[in-house]
């Protein structure tokens, strides 16, 4: 294994001191909080979401779905849905003009299934209607012919030579693979060997807003404008689906009520088919999901099956692990390669490994297609991972803390993929700090006695990293835009999309800090791919690291061209010329200065170059999937929870009283914004761990709606949480920030599931802890 | 007079030579003509101009006008007109947020008169309604209480010091000034002097579009899309009156049916009331001007009164002018110091002339107020410098050509204000094409013996020069911006507007041309602010020049980039990279060649930078104020028009049977795109010259129609449109291109009335030749 670590751009605390010439204590914005400049168009309901958008022109495109888990089609029948008033054009997979693909990793998912369904809810027609009423009644007269087929529901089933074969191909869609050091070696070093099975559930996101899009036909092109993470990623699969080229399609991200991965995946299938509407009826079409659709049809976390085997010595050392990943990704691979193989790489935990033997499977099924969500497959293998290390620490007598401190990575030491950790690495601190702040030690001791009635409490620990960024040799990267206005003020352009989350508001603050202007100066535009080159996606934690990386890449040209300019204004040399609060200086003479808005004249008048684009690379890596061993990602951000929990032995419920979070996060931009991605974070790993579950009958979900499939509510939320910031900066970023968005998710059922056994003694591995569960276990008794 | 010149950037056509390898016959788009792209969509009618982008939820604002020429408001009584149901605000002076200011130049004109009204028409009040028929009802409802003053209608009587003062600084808006050599002594030299008075009319620009914005209020900022020549001066005035930060404000520039100078000026002032409307009631707001309101109150072109005295030698060298100019502004000074300085600066003629006294004013009276129109200035110039010409010519009995070419400007003579030109100077080639063309010699001898009935046929001749783009020495530099997509094709950006011109699809051409893609790989996207770095205003012809030179900057860097991926993808050395049709090759080996849609997944995957801003900046220029000296322009096209009339002594109608029309237009990067404006140009000249006026009743227009306002018709274009194109390249420009949008009408006029002094011996000094002073000249008899 070759192993290359090229640091492209240089961009990381200390170069920001050398060219801001200031200490990190004098940044006005950079590491402070402040009102968020779109909490009160949020808080109004002023937003303007994509279904928010509709012009009374518009038309409506509603899908016919399979009823079937795995069929043939032998007909589509149109003619009746085509006679009702109103309605326009019923599309099928024979009306695409492109490519009827959707495929991401594989080109296995058709757009309109045309042969053949492969799952309950799988799109086969499009009805476009002037209302909805007329297509929601096109969809009802549109009638399909079927040939069933046997269908395979459970992976392990999937796995048998003699299943129903979900695609030609078999039902493995695809293989993963770590072989590093000895495993047999490994294990016979320990003293002490745990192996145990894991069982993960789909999670449905659950956001409020379902998935929309509006496409517009404009001139020669089409305008689609619609909630996603990637509005490069839908052109791409737009123009795949339509034909047309890149250029003539300008996609729009709305904002998103709540997105968490699955935006990421839906928003270019929902887009194409607005798109495809659109063109083939030349009206504006609007395709708006509702609830049910959105559970029954689009993508959810993987299930996972999980076979777990770790050695440790005596004194506390992990020699071993050997793991068997299942994925089950149902009807299509979507993002299975990515999701599984970012769970593979970090099958072993924020933990040094000197041998490890992980294979990894994704497997088809007929159910519904399973893909991003927060976490990205590290909740799953972390479930897993962080309850053998309490059940390793347990056999050994040693405290979880302990134990986890003892192996835990740090500079220098190397990841289970075998990656040379050289900075950035804040693990032991984060994880220290968290102890501390939920006073682990004693509360480990005193909740064990703890007893009212049938309740008990307990308190557990989990670790987490998660690679910040899209990975697997190809070096990530993003840009933006600045334009200096003639008022001094700044246009800002991104294409990382607006989720909740705040990114684009962490990427003015790098822009005004560097600048020296007061933020409301920076006016963030909506994303646009015909306005600014790619950030790339918004996910995977990117957008602040990568896209305000860009961010600072095109402030900084513009500030050296300022700096310029001011320094034959005031006739003063460059080196002595500060930018401060909107203004430039001449250090020698504070008085000799020069407002920002004049500068900006002054900019355009001299013919100084007013607007930048800006770029960020990330160092180049090699990664090699023979052996699994190489660069998996630039940068980690690590995590620490600390759960306490209630538990009813009557009842089986789990309450979660109290939680601490911490991550490594580089530099903390806006330490409000983190700490509200990691409350919203821990609040769906609540959900994920005791009471979310896309339940199944014969391939049909059972639950599709909020009564059924149960979210935590303000009430399930833990009274306490307390969240610990750790910045160990990166010296490649902006600042040295990495990323936080899905952090404090991947540790929390693992947390939960170590309190609970703290508490009651059992240990229940298998998602989500329900009542019932818990219930069988205490019933069942110790293991 | 200090004389600088720089070239700030070598953008020739020697410089494409050598970067883009080819010589000029191997180029494939730039001097092709091609079909427009956007032909089909224009004749279809499917462009959407701006009122065809109401939405339904948009608002009307009507405008309640002066009803007096010059008087003082006492009130605006509003109360009755917001009891009309659907009435949603009734807009004054006070409720302005910003500055109530719109003058360009000065700051003389508010955007809704508060104490004082100038001229009948001038806006008062903005009645928003929900609906068209409401908000006209509400107009009416208004009652405006006026105190009338004695009001002043002509430009003579408005310099008498008793005259009523439109301003309290007095009538005089400015005055302009050139003193070159010693006129006394040049008149001395001279063996011939001719002296006339002349005098031109109100224009009306006639577009078939009227006036139009909707602004929507969007988050923390606004959108207004509306027929505009400049979205960035539009976004400035938007920002002054509603004290909006440009970086809130979003201008689009949708395409225009027409603007000749029109929207221009009158785009800030209808944005800027249709973002006050939206701003004050929180909803969408389209104003869109009637036919009747854009003759009444939209700027026209300068009414002229020129005292022109002119001395040649008998050999028929011109010795000195002294010219007297005035220009009627109006009400407001509005663009009248560039008009008048413009008209100043070209006050000669393309020709020589050693000696020059040139004195210009600029002069309010109680009408509409004057403004930007094709030609800015130049035809009323060239109107009595041409025909002074002529007379020069006759009374030396030297033919009219000959004499122009023994005067013509050439390289290395300098212009009337002392300006040496070094390169680029086509007029005596132009007039001599165009006159070879026409056969002038032979018709001219002919014609006169022409008599058929009453009608006389004569052929006349006229010359013009242009300086090229915005001046007065603050150096132009435009801007645009180039994205290459995954796909390998290319979106374009400009804020340079689509007039019909076709600008755009000249900076696409030479996009197209610097990668050797196919014109349709480049998408040129709609003009917006906030996406686009200034490209300055669409107005002197400058839109191709300027803009199309920032769009070669754009290209050449994205050039150099892919040939740079490019050398290293298929292991060739840079300088034998070519590329070709959407191709890279290598030189040495054609068979090593890669797609250029592998070349940009390419660019992506490496990390090359996908994206530039181009910019533009023009040669910096000295001028003197205070003696009219210096570099007026970097650069001129210079035009020939020859005409031939047929004139009914009878009735006095003057009909152009034949035209000939010729520029120097530097290099033409399409030559079908050029005819079409000279030829719209030409029409538009004959209408000024024969037949349009803005007649005038005590201050009122009395014919704010296209019943009793005649532009002419298919009918009254010549027959015989011949257009000659002169290519003398300009070394700074993309290609070497110049500007051509206004030339063609600047020599119209001159050549038809020279061409009925030809025809009839009678010479018509005042504008447009109708029939009544034709007739009236004719039977005055000669002169």
């Amino acid at each position: 294994m070759t192993e290359t670590r090229e640091v492209t751009a240089e961009r990381g605390p200390f170069f920001f001191k050398r060219e801001l010439g200031k200490e990190e204590g004098e940044y006005k914005l950079v590491g402070r909080e402040i009102e968020r400049p779109d909490a009160f168009s949020k808080i109004m309901g002023l937003t303007k979401f994509t279904a928010d958008r509709l012009t009374e022109d518009v038309c409506f495109g509603k899908i016919v779905r399979s009823k079937y888990p795995h069929a043939l089609i032998k007909r589509v029948i149109v003619d009746e849905a085509l006679q009702i008033k109103g309605v326009l054009a019923v599309i099928t997979a024979k009306d695409v003009p492109g490519e009827n693909q959707i495929g991401y990793a594989i080109p296995d998912q058709p757009l309109l299934a045309d042969k053949k369904v492969r799952y309950i809810g799988e799109p086969i027609a499009i009805v476009v209607a002037e209302n909805e009423y007329a297509a929601e009644k096109g969809v009802e007269a549109v009638k399909v012919e079927y040939d069933p087929l046997p269908a395979v529901f459970d992976p392990l089933e999937a796995l048998k030579p003699e299943a129903p074969k979900v695609h030609e191909k078999g039902n493995v869609a695809l293989t993963t693979i770590i072989r590093k050091g000895d495993v047999e070696k490994g294990f016979k070093e320990a003293d002490v060997v745990v192996e145990n099975i894991y069982y993960t559930q789909r999670q449905e996101h659950a956001y409020l807003e379902p998935e929309a899009a509006i496409a517009y036909p404009e001139g020669d092109g089409i305008r689609v404008v619609l909630c996603t993470q990637s509005p490069f990623l839908v052109r791409e699969f737009v123009s795949r689906v339509t034909g047309y080229s890149q250029s003539k399609i300008k996609v729009i991200g709305a904002p998103a009520g709540g997105a968490f991965g699955g935006k990421d995946d839906m928003g270019p299938m929902v887009a194409s088919k607005a798109a495809l509407a659109a063109i083939i009826t030349k009206k504006p079409v609007a395709i708006i999901l509702d609830k049910e659709e959105t559970f029954v049809a689009s993508n959810k976390r993987h299930p996972a099956i999980i076979r777990y085997k770790s050695g440790a010595t005596k004194d506390g050392k992990l020699t071993a692990v050997e793991i068997e990943i299942i994925y089950e990704t149902g009807a299509y691979a979507n993002r299975s390669p990515f999701v599984l193989w970012r769970a593979t790489v970090h099958s072993a935990g924020p933990y040094v490994v000197p041998n490890a033997k992980v294979d990894g499977k994704s497997v088809y099924t007929n159910k519904v297609f399973s893909g991003s969500f927060r976490g990205f497959g590290d909740p799953q293998i972390h479930f897993a991972a962080e309850q053998q290390m309490d059940e390793l620490a347990e056999k050994l007598g040693i405290d979880p803390v302990e134990f986890r401190l003892r192996n835990v990575l740090k500079e220098g030491t190397r990841t289970v993929c075998n990656q040379l950790l050289e900075e950035s690495v804040g693990m032991e601190e984060t994880l220290k700090k968290v102890a501390e702040a939920a006073n682990w030690k004693k509360k480990r001791e005193e909740l064990k006695k703890y007893r009212k009635g049938s309740k008990v409490r307990g308190i557990g620990v989990a670790c987490a990293y998660h690679g910040i960024s899209t990975s697997r040799g190809v070096p990530d990267w993003s840009a933006a835009a600045v334009l200096l206005n003639e008022d001094g003020t700044i246009t800002y352009r991104s294409t990382i999309t607006r989720l909740g989350q705040g990114s684009l508001i962490g990427h003015a603050k790098i822009v005004a800090e560097i600048l020296d202007i007061p933020l409301e100066w920076v006016h963030i535009e909506e994303p646009d791919t015909s306005a600014s080159p790619n950030a790339r996606p918004t996910h995977g934690s990117r957008g602040l690291m990568t896209g305000g990386t860009a961010a600072a890449d095109a402030a900084l040209k513009l500030r050296r061209t300022l700096i310029k300019l001011a320094s034959e204004l005031l006739n003063c040399d460059e080196k002595n010329v500060k930018l401060e609060n909107g203004k430039a200086f001449c250090a020698l003479d504070p008085s000799n200065k020069i407002e920002f808005s004049e500068l900006a004249k002054e900019t355009y008048q001299r013919g100084y170059q007013p607007a930048y684009y800006g770029f960020y690379f990330v160092p180049r890596r090699y990664f090699d999937p023979e052996t699994g061993l190489g660069v998996a990602y630039c940068v980690y951000t690590y995590i620490a929870n600390i759960v306490e929990v209630e538990v009813d032995k009557e009842t089986g419920e789990v309450k979660v009283l109290e939680a601490y979070t911490g991550a490594d996060v580089g530099k903390a931009i806006d330490p409000g914004l983190i700490e509200g991605q990691m409350q919203g974070a821990l609040a769906q790993g609540i959900g994920y761990a005791i009471s979310e579950e896309v339940a199944f009958n014969d391939g049909k979900i059972i639950n599709p709606n909020y009564t059924d499939y149960i979210i935590p509510t303000v009430k399930d939320v833990p009274r306490k949480v307390k969240v610990v910031i750790i910045e160990k900066p990166y010296s490649s970023t902006a600042f040295g920030a990495k990323g936080v968005a899905e952090a404090a998710l991947i540790p929390t059922a693992p947390a939960i599931a170590n309190a609970v056994a703290h508490a009651t003694g059992v240990r229940v591995r298998n998602l989500p802890l329900t009542k019932e569960k818990v219930c069988f276990k205490l019933k069942e008794g110790k293991k």
